[in-house]
């Protein structure tokens, strides 16, 4: 039987333009419709779960275009409430080589922030449910969809479905404080925490010693600490930390660990030359979503979550369009990408 | 001595899909900045005269470009101040035959919303000038704006330059009772009113007898008797009033009147095959302005109006990219439209 | 509680140059995803009705596009059956004036006449639908569809459930004869018959006397007749029949009558310009399903019918972007496309 | 056997904003290549004659890229001489309505313009061809280009080849009265005259009485008398004149006259909703010498140029793509543009 | 004199998503025409030679786009047959970094695999020609033009013209098995073999000891023996193979061996940034088949054919548009890739 | 208060195909307005200068079309005089990996080369500015705008103000005889002379020995003494090269010296992935002459101008978008290029 996955989250109209042109000289733009969460839903649904979507649009046509992209990807999106002012907009430019990529955030004053505890029907929306995941910047968005998750968490946990958090610190919408505060009162409810290099310490505190991400110094062994702790400190049943190593703007060098307590397990490297990063933690917590689901041993789902957003990371646009079949051809070796023909 | 002309009012970004598609089809979007005002403006500076934007947009590239935007088209964007959330955005989809053109606003918490009493240096601005003017979007846009429009208007007044409005009236950003509140507050500082075939009934209630714009029956002796009444009530120089015959979304009629008190002149009806038709009123009130002010005779400059603003419902974007030249080959009856080779 | 509709057909890639460009000159393609069946789906779900199409596709990346693009659109995919050779290809150029459109099809070999008799479980597809649509392009797709259509119009019948088919006729596909023939021995489960100006002469030899549509001589009362006719011959319980008048390629006269078997309804004419005449017939007949799905008066469900067939000719693509609200408003006469803003 | 059409003239690089942008707003040009000869052979082409480009392009990438577009419609361009410094520029913008197109003349010091007497071996080229043609442009260009024809002509004559003129002036190009002292060298090898309404009276001084083209008005039977005098005046074999009535940028009447010294055929009169009215001239002067090259009554001859290039003013670019079957469809009555299929 | 190579295989309508999309998320494709002979077609006529195209695809305008395309770059289609159902189709998307690239076939029930033999005349086509070549996917394409082909090549061997072969092997268009049987009863007439690294193995069962090219593991050493082995056994001229290195799938190394049955010659290896590497062994076929041509040394003759893959390699599209001058620059050393200005 | 810089030189059209596509294939150009002295300006707005290009373009809407460009991004067009024939054009083709960038000229009878002594009115335009830069391509286009330069130069020297001119040599413009004879009646007026590793040796024939920069070995030693050599012989205060290594067409080291007469500073090398390589020597020059008017220590402009220009090499089209903060971002270390957000 499939396993299904719910998604609190913002939903973004994200434009973008063509190529490498930056936006302060587009003429057009290229219009997606994106959110943390829903990318993560778009990666189930490519490897064979069922993903719904929570979140709420405006009832003009913008809020339709938006439904209407994350079906056709394969999204459930009959909780996605119809109502309130305006679509959150993300502008974006991708960089190259020593120009780093840009995002401008347009996200207040929207649907999902206007969303006030009791809008959604908890128990109807998990029912029969297996995971729940959220991202760092729901609850960023206000106080209505903080509480408004905060009981979703409430009866996730009471219904025994499994409950994940991409921690996804965005100092444009928050303060560390902030942060902090707020997802402390979360962490009650998460089994598996997922951040990357830089969340532990920006939203919990918790450093990284000896490493410097922003010179692409990140180290395994002190990451493995870091999630050690997070472990310990949050009652987490497993903690995952990706870490990029920034070479160029178009040059990453990509891993991840996953940590449960017991051991932590490390994946393999992948140098890639980027396409559009963004929607690359994202697909990581989709393919680490998946694999857990569906069973798998702790390093073979670390594994295949890393590949994942390694290949992620080479497709434009926010979601993971790889098949399960695309990640487990990488995961097996074959990173030379000779031609399928 | 070039003429010059200021212009107060809120600037948005027009996202449209390409062609005939309806938004919620689109996956791109061409970009294009605006505002009720600075298309006022560029027709100005394409007749010869020198038009400065006044308004707000935020610090970021989407400002900027913004400002670039106005640039490219001769606007002087000395005072556009920087600051703010963010920069409005009008979502438009052109409609054909029997299917309307639609427009979404997003255009609440901007930067040009922002605005409080004093930001602006109106003694600075206004130095200098002949002409000033604004539409009824920029009072609706908040008590901010409003309030520093009131200032404006008023040492407008002490230094005799001359003042015009468009009343402009749009149901998505205020209800009738709002709009003429306020704006009969403004009124007083008027010289030249203009409007379109519902705007002296919808902001001021006055109503032209026996038509029924929505069925396309525009009269012009009705309107006549409107534009008389606008000038009694409110001490007008002038009155214009514009008038659409809708006879579909891609095929109107269009034509205009101008009352000085004394006299009402009537123009040349256009029967116009719309290529984009949002921007046409700005583009009467832009000729109407140069006309008047480049000493035109009445008749001339509402006919020199007119033609301008058939020309510019034929013209994808808001702005009025015709010449001076190109306003008067129409004006002098060449309709014929052959290849100028 | 929802209505749906069960839509059986074929599904293909629709390819067209951008713009008025002719297929020769086309160094790009405009990709869309298609099928009479589909097409009238859509409508229903923009209207809020549920509908699940039926059909086959190949199971690599283009029929996943396939799929994709139907899901975007709102209509369930479940039972679209995965495997086969190839997805049908529709080139499609846009005439305009006195240059015709342009149709070339690639519909041999592909997944859909490859479906074979039980392939479906028409049990599970059509429990608890109301309604059961296909045209005559289904069964002309070759034996295996046609056998596995009237195993399933046999289960429609014994569940109650109403069954409607577009006659749909087209000599690139079958002859007069072929489809004649098939065409008989499914009417017998047919309630609801639709057909173009051509196709009940095309199909079944019935002739409006004293009309000659290549000549845009189309009369209602002759057509009355036809109806008439091809209730009483087949058992009917209605029959309507679109009238288009070609004027030119770009402007066409637009209307249509319903039979009840008592009594010929007429609507209104609407004068087109076109955007895209294609699927022009597939949005009426999704107007014409909903409205005797809705509980419409005759009267109403055709005159919506013609409506938002009207609609559909001005957006680009096959489908009827149009909401029930759209349609509504040029039923109740607002045909003049005045801006909604 | 195929009969073959020898063209001599220019060749030039249209540039053309996307859709109905001005010039001054593109920042996208698409890319044609083109040439009132070259455009007349494409036509001889596709109603399956042979047709022989003579002209000189740089040897640079651009001059190839005109080859290799004059070769994808299936001229030969054997004979296009290689050298000199640039390829003539054309810009174009497609106007609309009350707005006309425009047109930018970059056509100096090009390869063209560079020809000396003596650079094209005229016995290879016109050997065993049936039909030379060149219009007006093409002595414009200079004294070289001018020799140059004046041998070529000769050499024709000599031959026993017919030759066509399409005068096709142009005021950008030079004034009427060395347009006058040039084209009357050339006549005396003219057997076939081909003008548009206003050609006679700016290079001959021919007027028709009682006409005035730039108001739409023109009168078959004057020109009548005008095709009469030319004949006599220049001893042609025949003199055709296209007769426009511009209704607007976007609409006109199309239709011609064919006078053969002793009657004059009319044709039938094409209200056309204008795609892209460039290469209408030329797309007439190919069907009328296709049409007397194959042998064709000159009635028919006449209908068939007339109708050619009425679609070709419905397809993008200056080539007509239409199909010797398209033509004749037309001529047969069928202007309904009903779909292909 | 020119030299002239006939080329005898499929042609096909190529589809692509713009830039790296996959085909999962095109709403637009560039549409190209290729096929794997008429690619080294185009080159050896950018080189200086006649090359003429014989296959055959459908009369409407879908083939004729693919007759345009191709003569756009000089091919002579003369040759090509006009009739059938289809053109083959390609779909492609390009890979990037650790994701491949996908082609996607639709290539049954072509007008080429409906040729059946004594369709062509091949003693017309073949009359005075220097060089024929065809690769394996032809005789791959049904019994017809297998046969076809060795009407051909027995004529070709009468008439003394070099043949050539790219084995080409596509899994996805016949086993192994199949493959070998076919192809060794055409290797009697072969004077050149061409093939890849993996295609000795597959198709004759000629495996390159101690190399893994799925690893990027290959080696010039082992693939000389094994180039040796096949002049032998199918007592061939020459052998030439390509070694590619696949490191990711946006760069490989790309290099080339030639054998003469006496000594084994070995290229350049060159590094590539891949655009495309689609059309890469075309390429280096028509390098090496215009260098056997025109009477260059063994040596020089493969590394033009290496260079001018490799520059094929950075170019859209399957044909390699550089000129002999490009090659030669990069064959003589300058690989800095400076501007040339 | 705000530096100001003139800019005096030649304005192009610049059409380049989409992404990688060579010109010969191109049915669309990007087009963009550009000029080796405008690109400095617009690098100097960027930073906060004032910038005024003077020069001339036509007075139809393809020269109104480069003033817009230029506007739109704050560069002072008050000075770019209207007249004469035409605007030049540079076709630019972007290479690729082992294939290298081309650029074809269209560059005379333009404009510009069409001035002449006196034109300009010098003590308006200089007046109360702070720098003057030109580029070697100026006096190359021809006598009358060298005779104009030369005034403008000594009027500036009259006045204090500092000149820089980028020798900018381009051998399709002139030859280096008269490129040396023409220069070095102008270095008598300048402060700062700019090249690049080519320029020194091309025009005034002083060799940077032990280099071979086709080979991409650029030795600092060597052009250290090369630029003290330039600074003795020409009186210069300071002497810049740039020092590109060009490893492929899309891979570039990049770095730069400053020789003031003392000392030489030396740069940082940066390696750039190339995303559009024209404008970076400009670039550079913008970003120094900031960096000396704005008051830096030599070796913070010195880096602040490679920094510059190296971001440049990574934004599509001539200008350089970066902002100051962007540039001392990559100056302070940050060359890791993570997203901004």
């Amino acid at each position: 039987m499939k396993k299904s996955v719910v998604l609190y989250g913002d939903l973004l109209e994200r434009l973008s333009p063509p190529g490498l042109e930056k936006l302060v000289q587009a003429n057009r733009y290229e219009v997606r419709f994106t959110g943390g969460e829903a990318n993560v839903g778009v990666s189930c649904v490519n490897y064979g779960m069922d993903a719904y979507v929570v979140g709420r649009v405006p009832k003009h046509e913008i809020g339709q275009a938006c439904i209407n992209y994350l079906r056709q990807y394969g999204l459930d999106t009959t909780y996605v409430a119809r109502g309130g002012e305006r679509l959150a907009i993300l502008y974006t430019e991708t960089g190259h080589s020593q120009r780093p990529s840009k995002v401008i955030y347009d996200r207040n004053h929207t649907s999902f922030s206007g969303i006030v505890p009791g809008m959604l029907d908890w128990d109807e929306i998990l029912e029969g449910k297996d995971w729940l995941h959220f991202t760092g910047t729901a609850p960023a968005m206000g106080e209505g969809p903080r509480e408004e998750l905060l009981r979703g968490l409430k009866i996730a946990k009471r219904m025994g479905i499994s409950v994940s958090v991409d921690y996804n610190y965005r100092r444009k919408l928050w303060d560390r404080e902030s942060a902090r505060k707020t997802m402390e009162t979360l962490m009650e409810y998460v089994d598996v925490g997922i951040g990357n290099e830089e969340d532990c310490e920006a939203v919990f505190g918790i450093k990284a010693e000896g490493t410097d991400f922003e010179k692409g110094n990140v180290d395994e062994k002190s990451y493995s600490i870091v999630a050690g702790k997070m472990i310990e400190k949050y009652g987490l049943k497993m903690q995952a930390i990706t870490l990029r190593e920034s070479i160029s703007a178009s040059r990453n060098g990509w891993s991840a660990i996953l940590h449960d307590g017991r051991k932590c397990y490390t994946s393999r490297n992948y140098l890639v030359d980027l396409v559009d990063r963004i929607g690359g933690g994202d697909s990581f917590a989709g393919g680490l979503i998946y694999g857990l689901c569906s069973g798998m041993e702790k390093q073979s789902a670390l594994d295949f979550a890393v590949a994942a957003s390694c290949i992620k990371q080479t497709i434009p646009g926010d979601f993971n369009l790889a098949s399960k079949e695309d990640v487990l051809a990488l995961v097996n070796g074959d990173a030379s990408g000779r031609v399928q023909r």
